[in-house]
């Protein structure tokens, strides 16, 4: 069992270096925790990591000392260090990659903010300093984009995750109920996910009940339920680390014909996406899968947010299935990767209705990893 | 109670437009969350906002439309207004800018990502463009520091949750017991938490038991209460917005007489720093009070973290009370700031100890918000 937790981490760090060979990189100087986390097992709330062509040195603080000792200890690689911070991060830092005596040092553009990054330079190259100091150099989602393909590690850790998400959401028939209040029935799916063996809740649970479920983020109030009402609820747990989701939308007795009509669109649109996943296909074809069947029904100004996202260290993570990359590449989705499928449709004054479920890219399609009868 | 609410704003724009002018920024772009929600009360999960010296416009996305026009609606300055992102953040922020005119705009260097601020750079000077653009100002805090002392709405907010936080922790004797597991006491706590009416906990519960205590932030796990357990218990709430956060560590039956040690020493030094708030004092010296009385009992290297944190609409925000102030300045405590005193110890073999209140800084000392008996 042990084995089998830490021998992906040589497979990872040997991946990175190879990018790092390729871009002209000396070093990584790795900040996005679950970034850290993916490269050395290290899950704190506060540390930073160094790769270079021959070592891993995790940086951590004082109240890390013991748990970052521990992940060294059974890091696989062998060539792996720990240094504590003495002052500051950004002093331990910048002595550590003076010392390295590199010349490109990577840093991750996608979470390091400016004025850390101006204060690292600062220190590696002071005002008035001579040529053939360390350079850092902004990167985009290196790691992340390793990280979108998962490891069989992580397929079976999600797989498990996802198995023991459907028996939560199978529990939602009993806890949704007229008189309850949202927060009353957003606490019990909290218990149930951490009554399931989860970590903790991956995000804070949407229960969006009659007129609320027409906002797609909603946070549970007060409100009551009402007979009539179609309710949102969207949730999520992490496990080992890996974060599932899953969004059902129940209606408590018979919904209106308005109502009808947007459940019957989003359950069509959601098998269209499903369908659509195979290796090879776009993100931005996947959600025009979904989009399409709900344009059809007159609901494509309904449904105003993205058709999926990546699942991993993160609840957001690459791929994003959505319409417009953005900022974010429209690559071809590959065999591993592990996202979401959530069409939805929300009109003011009817009510609204999504329908998530997670599935994994095999070599021929996708797998479904979540497992729940679609009520709606 | 609608107009208390909404009367600080207009405050804290004025407040926010008179930094802007000495600092000769013509527009402050906020992208930091917690600082959009300080000056325009919205609070969803994205968001941006640009304030110049005549107007406050919050951007947002789809999914918050509702949401952002009754926030602009209710706004005192009237001079605010709602734009609906197109495509992506960047391009609807990045057109706005350009429609300014304006020539320096600050950007809030201490969140934005260095890849956010390149792509945003790039998209307001394209290669080859004339002078006379758009110049992106990297700024360091310029909200955080306004917000590190409190306004009577927020004091008030602060008090009624410290109030509600201080009975959630007069329950943990009665949960605190021997055969149950910290996971369950923690689950119990978040719960008490909830039904004392916060949105949410601040931060994942802390429930550290026997040997685990001697991790400052030991997630709570399977292992279940011994009798001779100290059990460090670290949970704070969020109400309207605002984080309060309290530490208690509990004995069940009779600590051992090194952990007595320990709870007598950290008490002297919790109360040491409490009788050196004032105003005029500097975060170092409130935190070298706590650090005297432990390096006095032979405990100083048994204190490895900052002695408190400032409280608002972060759990952890300006001030910080710690040794050295690193990137954060150790200018003098002022009255309205709100902030933890928390001193600890922890020393592997025989466990530690935490006790940690929130106080707030008056004219001519402080008042502790958190109202609960010492257990230790």
């Amino acid at each position: 069992m042990a084995s089998a937790r830490v021998s992906p981490f040589a497979n990872r760090i040997a991946a990175l270096r190879a990018d790092m060979r390729d871009a002209g990189w000396d070093g990584l100087l790795i900040t996005h925790l679950p970034n850290i986390r993916y490269v050395t097992a290290f899950a704190g709330t506060a540390g930073a990591a160094i790769l270079t062509a021959n070592r891993c040195t995790l940086v951590v603080d004082f109240r890390y000392a013991t748990s970052g000792r521990e992940v060294i200890a059974s890091h696989p690689d062998g060539k792996a260090d720990l240094v504590l911070v003495d002052r500051t991060y950004d002093e331990t830092l910048s002595d550590l990659l003076k010392q390295l005596g590199a010349q490109q040092i990577g840093i991750e553009g996608a979470s390091m903010t400016v004025s850390r990054f101006l204060r690292l330079s600062a220190a590696l190259a002071p005002a008035g300093s001579a040529a053939g100091t360390t350079v850092l150099v902004p990167t985009d989602r290196v790691v992340e984009r390793r990280r979108a393909v998962k490891d069989e590690f992580e397929i079976e850790t999600l797989r498990v995750a996802a198995d023991r998400l459907s028996h939560v959401a199978r529990q939602m028939p009993a806890l949704v109920r007229e008189g309850r209040s949202e927060l009353e029935v957003a606490a019990d799916i909290d218990a149930a996910i951490r009554a399931a063996g989860f970590e903790r809740p991956a995000f804070e649970t949407i229960v969006a009940s009659g007129p609320n479920s027409a906002r797609p983020h909603g946070r549970p109030g007060p409100r009551r339920l009402v007979a009539g009402d179609g309710v949102v609820l969207d949730f999520g747990g992490v496990y080992d680390g890996y974060c599932v989701d899953l969004t059902r939308t129940l209606h408590l007795g018979a919904p209106s014909s308005e109502l009808q009509r947007l459940a019957g669109a989003v359950r069509e649109a959601h098998a269209a996406a499903v369908a659509a996943v195979r290796p090879g296909v776009r993100p931005s074809e996947i959600d025009r899968a979904a989009r399409d069947v709900l344009t059809r029904h007159g609901l494509g100004e309904a449904f105003g947010h993205g058709t999926g996202h990546g699942l991993g260290l993160e609840v957001h993570e690459d791929p994003r299935i959505s319409k417009l990359p953005g900022a974010l590449p429209d690559d071809p989705v590959r065999p591993g990767m592990v996202f979401t499928i959530e069409p939805g449709a929300y009109v003011e004054g009817v009510g609204g209705v999504r329908i998530e479920d997670d599935v994994l890219v095999t070599e021929d399609g996708c797998e479904v990893l979540t497992d729940v009868p679609i009520e709606s």
